[in-house]
């Protein structure tokens, strides 16, 4: 799979956040760092030509003011064109995939209705749904990095692997398809064998009937207290 | 009251809406047309001794994408800072009143859900209402500007006084604000007399019983679907 990350980040040399997802792309093949606030001057028809080389583009940014920096917004209007975007008779995007690697400094429980910004980052975001939407591009669950400099060291490395993953991964929040990037992951490494196959396909299934287990009890508990 | 209209456009020359908007706003005393595109270099301090100058400030642009074009994030990004937007002890912004102005091509109806957009503007702006919220703004409801170029000639007539309104009425929504701002301008033109003044409050006091009314048909006719 072909990835294209757009980055906006107009001080990107000065956010750890960006330094270190982009240490974490490096290890991921068919991943090309593409950061905006670098290009000038911008080549309309290369930009459409690295686009339609990906299977799959990323919008990677930090929050200012509740929205991607100025950036991506011009990047968009220049490089997303009617007829390339979309047309009567479908665009060039239609059938990729679109993720959102979205960073900002509150923690995640900040952005719901009475949390303490009062609104939910579905609804923030809902400009990219209305885009993937019209483009015909699918939209993956977006990717939210809260107060990465508050994060341990165990979170960093589970961050570092999930952002990988979501780079590549058909659906990145779908357990089987996690589980088969760790086999091939090890069989990258030439550590996997029959037995690593047998552990992460194991592994898929039990995590999936442990949702499903999950969601039986949250409706059965609904029930309950309606 | 003073207004800032913070105005986004890349090709405003070419906008038949914004020189529209533009001839009305000179018709309003203490409205100030602020282009952000021809802001060249950007003096912050000025930007935002202009700002606290302002009672109202209005971010008016098209929609690009779904979002504002790119000089408004740039400019929000550069001018409104911690300290002064935002403060532990209260922002420079706290009082003041915010105000959208928003162009887009389709029709009014395609911004909902199962309308053609498929989402609707109040979602679509969601990140204006949290800015409002955290810098102590009052939001006004957006004057959304649906095709331009389709209105006749009665209709861009009533948006030029809506326009006006927008930019100077307490609350723009409001019957009695409106007929207010009527007899304002009747007043200045040298026309208002006693019959004039008494015409306006009738006028407010007759819309707001007719809203009154169709809201309370409007209860009744839910409560029969039940």
């Amino acid at each position: 799979m072909n990835t294209l990350i757009i980055v906006s980040h107009p001080t990107i040399a000065d956010s750890p956040t960006q330094q270190f997802l982009k240490a974490s792309a490096a290890g991921v093949k068919g991943a090309t760092w593409h950061h905006l606030d670098e290009i000038n001057p911008l080549d309309v028809a290369a930009e459409q030509a690295l686009i339609q080389a990906a299977d799959r583009l990323i919008f990677e940014f930090p929050l200012y003011w509740y929205q991607a920096p100025a950036s991506l917004h011009q990047w968009l209007a220049a490089v997303w064109t009617r007829g390339f975007a979309y047309a009567e008779t479908g665009g060039k995007l239609t059938g990729k995939t679109l993720g959102l690697v979205v960073s900002y400094s509150q923690p995640k429980q900040a952005y719901q209705i009475g949390g303490s910004e009062g609104v939910s980052m579905s609804t923030l975001l809902s400009p990219y749904q209305a885009l993937a939407r019209k483009t015909g591009l699918t939209l993956l669950a977006p990717l939210e990095i809260a107060q990465f400099s508050y994060l341990t060291e165990e979170q960093r490395a589970h961050l570092f692997t999930r952002y990988q993953q979501y780079l590549t991964v058909p659906q990145p929040a779908r357990f089987a398809d996690q589980a088969a990037w760790f086999l091939a992951e090890l069989a990258a490494r030439g550590k996997a064998d029959s037995t690593a196959a047998l552990m992460a396909s194991t592994l898929a299934e039990r995590q999936d009937q442990l949702t499903s287990l999950r969601q039986t009890i949250a409706e059965l508990r609904e029930g309950e207290a309606d």
